[in-house]
């Protein structure tokens, strides 16, 4: 078993035995950089003293002891013994970053005896007592258990007494005298003694350190972020070394190649006659390392050149100068934002420094999302007044308008923020007019955050945060602020903030490393990316973006259209099937136009139309607008004719309306009961499509898609409808048109009856929004506010179901499904058009499960294309490994 | 291959290859009853017509004609020839009865010359002729495909022209000259002739027969009735006798026992000098079996014992006595009412002619329901008004009252039925009051359906036919009866009609052979049979039917009282979890001293409570009701504190109103966010059962169970509340109470993850209501009425899924869940406690899924014991074969 390496046996040693900290020390140390000399306790030895029911394992101190005497024999200089005492830090490090959850205790080996030493031969005697208090002070709280505020306490009595602010206002003398009281504070708290004895101080502050691993705030940390239990921390032993000895000593943080832009130099800051955290704490200022002293500078770049070239991507990294002598004392990877990360990863390809798939790897594909909208920059003053659920990214500033009709006149000639209660298809033209929209009520499903997903405007739904007046006139936050009709305020759609006033904002602009990034992911992804795209304009968006399809064209958005939605309205509302044929027919002229564009756009690339999957309830007047109608009518004395017609329409809603409409008469089920319906499209599908042939010489791609089917009956009842309707209008056309019809998977019994589907489908699209719904019986409308930030915070679940595929209920299905289907019919052609397949876990269970393709919203595509790479290369790495 | 067989030679053949009427007469000519000799074409000739591309075999027709030799040798006369010509019948036979859908041609063999010498040879020539004109008719119709309103509109001319009403009033030579005027409408119309060849008649008969088992109508009802298509049809070819040759000819029909009361006489009519239909036509009355001349009488007792122990069943035939001769012309087992197979079932056990496991299999489980509820007995003029959905059985007559209040009050001295738009808690004393409930809206899950179905009484739900007036102060049905507040109607819950004035009814008063049957089904059945049950008098009911133990106690259903109600509704409108607390502590009294009655009712039997799964919508006011009182509050002039508060409830009410409540914030997720409510009811149930524990000195059997779980993690959760509860309780009653905690199945992803359930579960209850409704997306109480009646007209289901649980896909889930959970926790207790616990047919899946017991409302467990004997004796008998 290992147990104790000093830097150098520790070589070839993984991250998991020796904790991310002292991998980055032991693998610097194996090419030869500065590293001040120590030891790794490995991880082993953690899972040891666990096991061992907290027991520090037997024999552990005397290796401890030895590798001591190493480091002593290698420096010349012994610990905390004088002249010139060796000390030494103990710091965490698990194999996992859990900054801040674990102990660390600096300058071990300093006692009365050694302090008084260096103290008189020191430049700077404060820094010796003050380092000898904080030994004290972090070492009882830490490794003796006494309460932190009293140590606390006592600075800020000592400092008052001083009149001074800072603990290092303080005299030598009287930092000399807060040790002495501290040690005191130990004694009477504790009853023991502050160790004068250095072997002492390591052991407790060794055993403090292992037993840091299991404080509650680290556990919670690990469960947050799905870290095992059983990992362990290593516990690295490092002789201390001092940039605050004179202005030939410093300390700093460098960065390999720039975090911010990505730009390969060196980037970073040093502070002359400083000790680490005075770098980053802000009370002096540091100068960048381009301006550094030139030695020091071209030590440095060289530094930089060696740590890319062993480790291979961008290092973060912190040094300390003693006396001119530099030394490492951490590298990392270096975090970087979404620009950097591209450019990063493209450059080292070029460089020859990583290979393709490592470097499509390298990225987190949500990063991509930032580069592709509008977003804001905040200042220190931008405050948000409230948050909602962030429905749709980007960010947008604008006069406040509450009105939607309003908002379609302002908007031709100002920028505003459309913010009503939730928005219904009679919103969409003040959508259109506005630069972003926010909504009371709503979930990320909701019309508003559908319909602005779609346009690619920001939005903010279901922001409770957030009261309208009575006379819809102004909102009042949660915190008690107003805001009025024209009042400007800025929305941010990535974050769900809202803001007052107009903040900063930055213009996406994807670098040409962004697109190249694209094309190595593709080489290697096999899963294709297709779009969700209702219109010509987002198809063309889609294609823009790398789409290879469209893999979910919805015609009920097509009905959204203010020229379009008082037909579809009557269509709904129609006694009969005559009446509804009527009004359907109406709408046949607008479906055979989108239908024309949508094709001429894609030339031969599929296309999959979904047909009708008509919400009834947003495309009706709600119940209790009409009881008030009605009311104010009779009071207003309006004619008992005209009163009459509104009591109809009143009724017909109320026959209409459901009482759990996600679960109602729509979809597959609305067209069984009027096929009328699904005759119209297919119709209008087909003629488009011969329209497009005729024109271009060339035959789209046409797959008709059945929504919502739950049982095989269902799609071959309907496959009929359609293949009738097609017969008669390709006879009428006296042509021919090969077309696929298929069937989205978005109930369980779809999935488990999927062998049955598949004989009679030629297609499967999941759609696993709705799936998930289901699945989980969880309405998003309800659940995203209501209880599923609880249900993360309990840790009942780790994140929403909606945002990554669930994979032991819904992943399971998906598998089943898919399975089965293409037992039964193995040209089976299968995919996932629910929001899902823009997320990147859920496009590494769609790859596994063998799906062709992901389709998702145009903005998401590069996240798709990328992620679908990324699990390619896990997968075969897996699998070649 | 068996093509064309004697009776006599078709002995030990079965049912599929002979036809049910084949079988039966094959089966009388082997025992030596006395049946008109023929032969039977078997099912096999008729898949080899239709597999030959609807061709007669070759060879058939032979073999055919050697058989009518074989008819011709035995009776000693010819086919069609003179003197005393032999005539047949050609009918058809199919495996399962589809009555009326195939052809039959009778009077084979007749002439224009046998006519002749017959009617000169017969007392009653115009009988002869109009036999003539009969098989002419017939023939010329299915044999040769004219257009039988041709025939009849010339029937209707000759009996215009001879001033008569009915056919046989026309006279001998009329009849003669129609049967003339029939071939000339033969050759005109087909341009073919009748043939007077006997066997010519016959082949084309045959033929005809064999085509008409794939007439339009014929497979229609296979559809309907899930018959096979590919079993075909027999044909049975049998020499013809008649009844109407004089007095001491006629015919009749029988049953071995009385088919009503089941009573071991016989039963049946008999009509002298007659043929086969006249008995049932009306025209004549016949006489009862019991006063026939005493040589007939004598002579059918001995075929009645004869028949009954050959068949083992009671049998339902029909005979003719041609000049004193008895011929049984065809037998099969009769139809009988509920009574009657109950106890005729015992009676044969009794009697040793069947085995008790048979006598189990021959009384259909839904039988029982009839015997368990009052029934109506509708004359001829008790037309129904209206037809709604039929949400609990059974009948009840009474005044219309459309308010609760007034029912309440009036319901005390006088019969009233309530009828309301929908139903809500506020209206439980007036159905508490009423003799039945009719609603306009709802579901079979609405309020109404389970809270009537609970009190065993009466109710129509989701009458659509029917509309409350604006006043509420009468109803309008569809066929534009008005019906005042105060007019008697009566209410059938078993057919979902509801009639004008009162109704006679029937009480149900089930037999000792009822409770036999029961007695010997408990013998076979394997499946324990529990009852859902939320009150002391239920479990009482149900124990009075032999339930073994309650498998569903919904603690919500016991918040409905009165005086209960403005509690529940005080604690959903809390604003804090101190409120929150504070109103369920107020309900907490009242749990306890629910659960201690029905502890003490059930004794050490074990008891499921599910803990609450507040159905929130139906206990809070509506928010148009609130709307219109706003402004009505307005228009009088309210002060503004009386309009605010109203105005604060309406707020409330929209905050906590959900798009889909059946898929929102319920169930176990209103727990995890307000845990005091189960904390609050584990309390009081293990109070409850302490204390009866104390008083009887035997522990009750207690098991906790935790609704609507989709994941794991919200188990846990809940499991660690329940625990932590009853730890506290249980030290602060300083004893110790054993309980389980288990739970609900009932969303796709419980059943997809029961592995990891099961491994913290006791017990697994599926919930298939709510398990359907997710597994399909389908709202029961939006589907019911909206398209599943189209999806059964259209084929696509059977059968609501609500009513038998679905096999592929619901049946699936359930399997996986049980052969999991059970892999995992092999002491797992498996239940169902969903409506489809009620329902044979799903009894029969739950059976085969190995789950424990099924549980279902008290009126049903009869019919849920036999149908579980049923389900062990199908499966043993599966086995054992």
């Amino acid at each position: 078993m290992n147990r104790v390496l000093s830097f150098e046996e520790a070589k070839g040693q993984d991250r998991f035995m020796l904790g991310g900290k002292g991998f980055g020390l032991v693998e610097m140390t194996s090419i030869g950089l500065p590293v001040p000399p120590g030891f790794t306790i490995t991880t082993d030895v953690c899972k040891e003293y666990y096991r061992g029911g907290g027991n520090v394992p037997s024999g552990l101190l005397h290796e401890v002891r030895q590798k001591v005497e190493e480091v002593e024999r290698r420096t010349g200089r012994k610990f905390g013994g004088t002249p010139n005492p060796l000390l030494f830090s103990v710091r965490s490090g698990a194999p996992y970053s859990m900054p801040g959850m674990m102990d660390t205790i600096l300058n071990l080996g300093l006692s009365d005896e050694a302090a008084d030493w260096l103290a008189g031969h020191s430049e700077n005697p404060r820094f010796v007592y003050d380092s000898f208090r904080r030994l004290v002070q972090m070492f009882g709280k830490v490794a003796i258990g006494v309460d932190g505020e009293l140590f606390e306490r006592e600075l800020e009595e000592r400092r008052r007494r001083a009149g001074v602010k800072m603990d290092i206002e303080l005299s030598a003398e009287e930092l000399r005298e807060v040790a002495q009281k501290f040690k005191e504070i130990i004694r009477t708290r504790s009853g023991r003694e502050f160790p004068q004895d250095p072997h002492v101080q390591l052991e407790m502050s060794i055993e403090a350190v292992l037993q840091s691993w299991n404080n509650p705030r680290a556990k919670e940390y690990r469960r947050y972020y799905g870290i095992g239990d059983d990992l362990g921390t290593a516990v690295n032993v490092q002789t201390m070394v001092f940039g605050n000895l004179g202005d030939n000593s410093g300390s700093g943080v460098g960065f390999t190649r720039n975090p911010s832009t990505g730009e390969r130099d060196l980037f970073g800051e040093y502070l002359p006659d400083s000790q680490g955290g005075d770098v980053v704490s802000g009370a002096r200022t540091p100068v960048s390392l381009s301006v550094v002293e030139p030695a020091i500078h071209q030590r440095l770049l060289e530094l930089t050149r060696t740590l890319e070239s062993h480790f291979r991507d961008m290092q973060d990294f912190e040094f300390t100068v003693e006396k001119g002598t530099l030394y490492l004392l951490q590298t990392r990877n270096g975090k970087r934002t979404p620009q950097a990360a591209v450019k990063i990863a493209v450059d080292m390809v070029e460089e020859g420094l990583v290979r393709p798939e490592e470097a499509v790897s390298r990225v987190e594909p949500e990063m991509l999302d930032a580069l592709l909208h509008r977003r804001l920059d905040p200042g220190p003053a931008d405050k948000p007044l409230a948050k909602g659920l962030n429905a749709s990214p980007g960010a947008a500033s604008g006069k406040v308008v509450f009105d939607t009709d309003e908002a379609a006149e302002i908007g031709k000639s100002e920028k505003i923020i459309l913010v009503r209660p939730e928005t219904t298809p009679e919103d969409i033209k003040g959508m259109i007019a506005a630069q972003g929209v926010l909504t009371v009520r709503g979930g990320m499903t909701s019309h508003a955050a559908v319909v602005a997903r779609g346009m690619g405007k920001p939005a903010i739904v279901g922001c409770g945060d957030v009261e309208i007046s009575q006379d819809g006139m102004s909102f009042v936050t949660r915190g008690g602020e107003k805001v009025a009709e024209g009042d400007v305020i800025t929305i941010d759609g990535t974050s769900g903030n809202v803001f007052r006033g107009e903040v900063k904002t930055i213009e996406p602009e994807p670098s040409p490393e962004f697109w190249r990034l694209l094309q190595i992911a593709d080489r290697f992804k096999r899963l294709g990316v297709w779009a969700n795209a209702d219109t010509p304009e987002a198809a063309a968006k889609a294609l823009g973006f790398g789409a290879e399809g469209i893999g979910l064209c919805r015609t009920e958005r097509m009905f959204n259209a203010p020229d379009r939605l008082p037909i579809v309205r009557e269509m709904i509302m129609s006694k009969d099937s005559e009446e509804r044929k009527r009004h359907l027919y109406r709408l046949s002229p607008f479906q055979l136009s989108d239908f024309t564009g949508i094709f001429s756009e894609m030339r031969e690339r599929p296309v999959v139309i979904r047909l009708l999957d008509l919400p009834l309830h947003e495309f009706l007047p709600p119940v209790d607008e009409l009881l008030l109608e009605i009311e104010k009518m009779k009071e207003d004395g309006a004619s008992a004719d005209e009163i009459q017609a509104t009591e109809a329409v009143l009724a017909r809603v109320r026959q209409l309306s459901e009482h759990n409409p996600m679960l109602g008469h729509r979809g597959c089920r609305l067209a069984v009961t009027y096929p009328e319906i699904y005759e119209m499209q297919t119709k209008a599908i087909l003629r488009a499509a011969v329209e497009v042939s005729r024109k271009t010489g060339k035959d789209p791609t046409v797959k008709i898609m059945i929504p919502l089917v739950a049982h095989v009956g269902e799609f071959g009842f309907l496959r009929n409808v359609i293949e009738k309707a097609a017969a008669e209008v390709l006879h009428e056309l006296g042509t021919k048109m090969p077309f696929q019809v298929g069937t989205m998977i978005e109930t369980p019994r779809a999935a488990l009856t999927a062998g049955d589907i598949a004989l009679q489908s030629d297609f499967f699209s999941f759609g696993t929004n709705d799936l998930t719904q289901t699945t989980f019986g969880f309405s998003r409308d309800d659940v995203e506010a209501k209880f599923i930030p609880k249900y993360i915070e309990t840790g009942i679940l780790d994140r929403s179901p909606f945002d990554s595929v669930d994979v032991a209920g819904v992943g399971k299905l998906v598998k089943m499904a898919v399975e089965q289907g293409r037992k039964t019919n193995p040209r089976l052609e299968v995919g996932i058009c629910g929001e899902h397949g823009g997320d990147p876990r859920s496009i590494a269970l769609f790859h596994e499960a063998g799906l062709d393709y992901v389709s998702c919203s145009s903005f998401r595509v590069p996240i798709a294309r990328l992620a679908a790479a990324q699990a390619a290369v896990a997968k075969s790495s897996v699998t070649t490994a």
